[in-house]
């Protein structure tokens, strides 16, 4: 017997239909004699026309009022679904943020999860209830409905899975588990079984949509075996109740991957944009002098080169910021541009940064030199570089980015035999 | 300065336009200098489509869970309230039942409402802050949402003035008023400025569906003044904000009525159905063993009328049912006919009960002569009659329904001149 968490989101509960297969993957593991609590995210669609509403009602409005509109999605997907497993003869109930408590800080809109109060939950688990949650929300300190930011029905699966002291969190969702790059570029990407934290954290940042950066934080933090999966599957199908070995890719400490490969993965990031500062004036200070701004405005700086200029009077500062944000930090720049000292701003968008990734760089040399070459017998003209202990990221031009996915797959040995 | 109760139900708050007109009346009320609470229903169509999907997931389902997904309809509307009022100036937020809390008993589905804590919400209008709550729900003793069952926000309404001891409830709806009887068949109908909670009482209960019976029962336990008035008209129309004599019908004590007419109304109620049991042995419980067992099939007995035989020996038994109840009743009285003792069962459907209301009636004798004297000179048939203290129930064929009530109407002088 193990303790489970299972989450489930909004295309996997988009309709009543959908809901009862939900159901039957529940009560496959009920059936095994497994204690499981549901987490559940609104039926897809919802939280948009909620979202819409809240728009229509005022452009600008209290966090509060819209965390109390949005998170009702959840809470009536969580009924919905106890509905259907009680009609099963599961014994099921539906708990909401405020019941549980799940609370939150006071970040209305974009709460943090602070403690959770698993033990009525657990007492429950006891007398073979299956407690139905629902996600995304939590109760903050004014005792009014936080909800934790879009996506967030991932990390309060994984942040109840750690409360729980759960065995496993299984993250149902439209995709079968976590791949070595997007299949729809690189038709011979395979799914990995296992991949570990850190990994997956920089998979999950820097492109791979499978699951929110935050629940992946979070697991890594708790140590909680997170596993991506499939909801489309038949839940009855062969195999889909093996403990030890589903289908999908389980998330889980380094330790418990026997192989592991030097690169695990390739991701990668469309619309960014490059500006570059030609001739900035060289003393102390000069990055805070134009950074601060641009943080102020909400822009997002990533890959920073700077290169140092010949005399040491002036140097060239290259940046990317996301596409959408270009327009926005040029016009911050150029306001700023007095206190800064520099001569002129370049700017150019349709980028796209590739990452290559992987615990096993830490320990092997020769990882970057390896696709440097190989994207200059494409050749692929590379724009900026910037690594970290278990990744390299590579600014190139959009043009080339699936040529260059599907290359550097292959030269790692990623590709499906 | 006053303290009042405003409510607004589905059509009401259908989308954000509505909205904003609800939060004009709002505005028109707080600029007097009046402390407000706003109690809002789901927008309309919401809670018939949360009760679908309650019924899709099961026919037979959990009534908590369907009090926590049918209760989030009321919740989204508070907070979209909420968000416009703010928009526009005015200090609000949304309350849920469980955060004022607004105590109901363990009858999930259709809840009785205890106790309500006003305290918070009291000491807010003191910061000037407009309360917008979720009406038709509250917290059960097993810390789940409750619903008061369909039409329950006139009830929470009504509730929450007698807890907060406000000086008024306005119920907003999509008709203008309390009328002397319907206007859609009786053009001559007039709008009452006054009507007593008894009057009320039977009107509502006999068929005009202006209010909840349960938020009129409420209303005069607690002589909670209340006001049935359009939300459709221009909120800033001329004396829309006189407080003393506002658009609308007061429905408030007897003893603030001055000129009380003998009759106030005539109300109707179509789709009801006759039977009569012939030849009933007349022995001492016969009565219980005939309705005890339509009662325990859910069968709702309207009036019942006894002729007792000229030998003592038997009597014919007849009373009302409604016409959709008729099968199922005839059904429990064919079964039964054994241990109840009768030769046979009539019975029809397409009947009408037609009621003549007023409180005058207990001073005035001949009210009810005049009823049947009018009657027989159209001529229709009467099939039954009953009476209470206040009123005048006559059973006769639904083709007569609209000609009886305009003649009844003229006769009591009700007619607008």
């Amino acid at each position: 017997m193990a303790r489970l968490v299972m989450k489930f989101g909004g295309t996997s509960v988009a309709d009543i239909d959908r809901i009862r297969n939900v159901a039957r993957h529940v009560k496959r593991e009920v059936d095994a004699g497994h204690e499981v609590a549901v987490v559940v995210s609104a039926m897809a669609g919802k939280t948009n026309e909620l979202v819409a509403w809240c728009r229509e009602a005022s452009p600008i409005h209290d966090a509060r009022e819209y965390d109390a509109i949005v998170a009702s999605g959840e809470q009536v997907t969580a009924g919905l679904l106890a509905i259907v497993l009680q009609s099963i003869g599961i014994n099921a109930r539906s708990w909401l943020g405020w019941q549980i408590p799940l609370k939150t800080d006071d970040a209305h809109g974009a709460a943090r999860i602070g403690e959770i109060d698993g033990g009525e939950i657990v007492r429950r688990f006891g007398e073979g209830q299956v407690a139905v949650v629902a996600g995304f929300q939590g109760i903050a300190p004014d005792n009014r409905i936080a909800t934790l930011g879009r996506g967030g029905s991932d990390t309060s699966a994984v942040a109840l899975a750690a409360a729980l002291k759960a065995d496993r969190c299984d993250i149902y969702t439209d995709v079968d588990g976590v791949y070595t790059t997007d299949p729809r570029i690189a038709p011979k990407a395979r799914r990995m079984n296992k991949i570990a934290f850190e990994e997956m954290l920089e998979m999950a940042s820097l492109g791979a949509k499978v699951l929110q950066v935050r629940s992946v934080e979070l697991a890594m933090v708790h140590k909680v075996r997170t596993f991506v999966r499939s909801s489309f599957d038949d839940p009855d199908a062969p195999g889909m109740g093996d403990f030890d070995n589903p289908p999908g890719t389980l998330i889980c400490e380094e330790e418990e991957i026997v192989e592991q490969e030097v690169v695990t993965g390739i991701a990668f990031s469309k619309d960014e944009a490059q500006i570059s500062l030609r001739r900035v004036r060289d003393r102390p200070g000069v990055a805070a002098a134009i950074f601060g701004p641009l943080a102020d405005a909400g822009v997002n700086v990533d890959m920073i080169v700077q290169n140092i200029s010949e005399s040491g009077e002036s140097t060239d500062m290259t940046f990317t910021v996301p596409a959408g944000d270009l327009a926005k930090a040029v016009e911050v720049l150029e306001r700023t541009k007095a206190e800064t000292g520099f001569d002129a701003i370049q700017s150019e968008a349709g980028l796209t940064k590739v990452s290559v990734i992987g615990i096993g760089m830490r320990s092997h040399t020769g990882v970057a030199a390896t696709a440097f070459k190989e994207l200059a017998q494409i050749p692929v003209n590379i724009r900026a570089i910037t690594t970290s202990e278990i990744k390299i990221s590579i600014l190139i031009d959009s043009d080339f980015t699936e040529l260059a996915v599907r290359r550097l797959h292959s030269k790692y040995g990623l590709d499906r035999v």
